[in-house]
């Protein structure tokens, strides 16, 4: 077998590797079934069990009530820009965003398309280095919902606490890079979406967890599949899902489980994502892109003295095993991108290189 | 290893056993890369080459050319009954569909949403056995486009003839079904999608082939994920594709040039359909739910003297290996979906099975 590098792409992203080798397992002959995984229909009986166990899987690790429904979708974040303010924003209605990077501004463009919206703050003037303090964010007088991104996968920012919004506003989040990633109070939340391909499973899966009072607000004519309550009410088999994507899943979620749930999850990440910034912080060599209150335990975004040591850096880190740490072109420089599955192992090699670099560069 | 079963699935569906394993040699890393197929970002070369492969292959495949944008969608073929009349049909316009089942149906109430739909034929009277007669289909004076669903998955009925449209008219057609079953002339088409969990690939990636002039028909309120013009200026890569279901896709484009193309697949499913149909017109146990100038090559319906003795079937053939061959509710009795990738071995097995359960219940 081919060994396995380190690879620390933002998204399609790595997958335990126990996942990967029950999925394998599976691939030509599902045992028992005696189909692929690829092949058997949405409609049998192992599929509904896959589908079943994936959703109770999620509300067990996340503590979901039964006031939400798990939706399993397709067409990303991108699509839910859309359907978000379809749903929940009547056309003479205003929704507050917050813009902290470019999918955040991409989320508001849409929403723009279907009525008014308010921007409650944004940190575009200093290149979305941080979260906007409390003080910098200003709501409108009665949104119809404040959409807020969790975590901002190109410039490496994330927000630590939830911002306090107007009393009877709903709160949307875009947490596509950071879902899962350490407990959380989703009964704050009207809805959370997330593309599955950075924390969750492969690409071509989008997590809906939305408040089932909320379902009923989409207006009459909105497409049949653009409508929450379109997969709700047929547990997202209205049309075929991507059955081999919510397979994935419910493989991650039994790996997440077994790692003792999103508490351990947490710890361990908060414990990656701080040995690289202990590093960035070590020397005046490396300059960290995020604030220090801002940053990221998923996405580590740094800077070398010039770009020219930048190019150096990342192409040798990739002949040494360490693959998919070139920075985002509106960043530039590297970042290291340690979702849920990322192995501490990977955190380490990349640490020692870092002081080999600069040792040699420095 | 499991045996694998004979998989009559409507879809998903079965895939070409070289697919399987190619994809399950890759799934842990692959050569060369050191990583899954499931975890390598869409922007990497690796997955570039991927997705150029597939695209090529379906232009050498089926003849495609440059007028032509191939797309690799997201949210099957219910979202194409809504991007299709977003992207071409104005709202003070109609568009022609023609209700040849369940599917046509509902692609033609998601258009009604949009703006008007002319009903330019149906067979809903018997049942939906049929694709109605050139001179039953009345066109209406200037349709924006026309409507088609060339197999028709319940029913096993397959358009073995395109209609004749108004001059300047635009054909499309939701080829979920039968795509890719034998030669066609796609110039005679503005749009054909499909869902690719039938005939090409894995559940979640959805087929766009699109004549490149119709792209700007869009208007500029429509969410970016729904304009076909955001995906064929980004080679689909706006936001992140299906990558493992356009892998699996090239792996099933590269079997079917290895076939002898769509000639050579043409011919087999002539064939594989052409002995069920045999059978069951050989005696008077069965009964062919399609009329015979409409049967599908791809889905072939029947039922048998009682609803009794149509559970023993299922439930025998199941027994013995043959997987899937329940028919939809809607008609009963039984289907056997055989897709490209369905073996000969399959269809001579179910013909065996035939005769002995004719025999026995005869």
């Amino acid at each position: 077998m081919t060994e396995r590098i380190f690879n620390f792409s933002a998204g399609p992203a790595v997958l335990p590797l126990p996942v990967l080798e029950e999925a394998q397992r599976d691939l030509v002959a599902l045992q028992g079934v005696g189909m692929s995984v690829l092949e058997i229909s949405h409609r049998s009986k192992t599929f509904e069990a896959i589908r079943d166990g994936a959703e109770s899987d999620i509300r067990k690790l996340a503590g979901i009530s039964d006031d939400y429904a798990v939706l399993f979708l397709q067409g990303g974040a991108t699509l839910q820009f859309s359907m978000v303010p379809m749903n929940l924003l009547p056309t003479d209605g205003t929704a507050d965003y917050v813009d902290t990077g470019s999918w955040a501004s991409k989320a508001a463009k849409e929403a723009g398309k279907v009525a008014r919206v308010h921007l409650a703050g944004s940190s575009k003037a200093t290149s979305y280095d941080r979260i906007p303090a409390a003080a910098d964010l200003e709501w409108s007088a009665t949104p119809a919902y404040v959409h807020m991104t969790s975590n901002n996968t190109i410039y490496g920012t994330q927000w630590h606490r939830l911002p306090e919004i107007p009393r009877d506003a709903i709160l949307v989040n875009d947490a596509s890079s950071d879902i899962f990633c350490r407990p959380a109070d989703f009964s704050r939340f009207g809805l959370v979406y997330a593309g599955a391909q950075k924390n969750l499973s492969i690409a071509g899966l989008t997590l809906v967890i939305v408040r089932k009072d909320l379902l009923e607000r989409a207006p009459e004519s909105l497409p049949v599949y653009l409508r929450y309550a379109t997969h709700a009410g047929s547990e997202s088999m209205y049309n075929t899902p991507p059955t081999f994507a919510i397979y994935v899943l419910r493989l991650v979620l039994r790996w997440l489980l077994d790692q003792g749930g999103l508490t351990a999850i947490g710890e361990r990440n908060e414990r990656k994502a701080g040995k690289l910034y202990a590093e960035i912080d070590r020397s005046g060599f490396w300059r960290g892109h995020a604030r220090s209150d801002s940053r990221s335990w998923m996405n580590v975004t740094f800077r070398l003295p010039s770009e020219e040591l930048e190019q150096r850096f990342v192409a040798e880190a990739t002949a040494a095993g360490l693959d998919g740490l070139k920075g985002h072109r509106s960043v530039g420089g590297v970042r290291a991108s340690i979702y849920n599955a990322f192995p501490d192992a990977g955190v380490d090699a990349l640490v020692d290189f870092m002081r080999e670099f600069e040792r040699r560069n420095g």
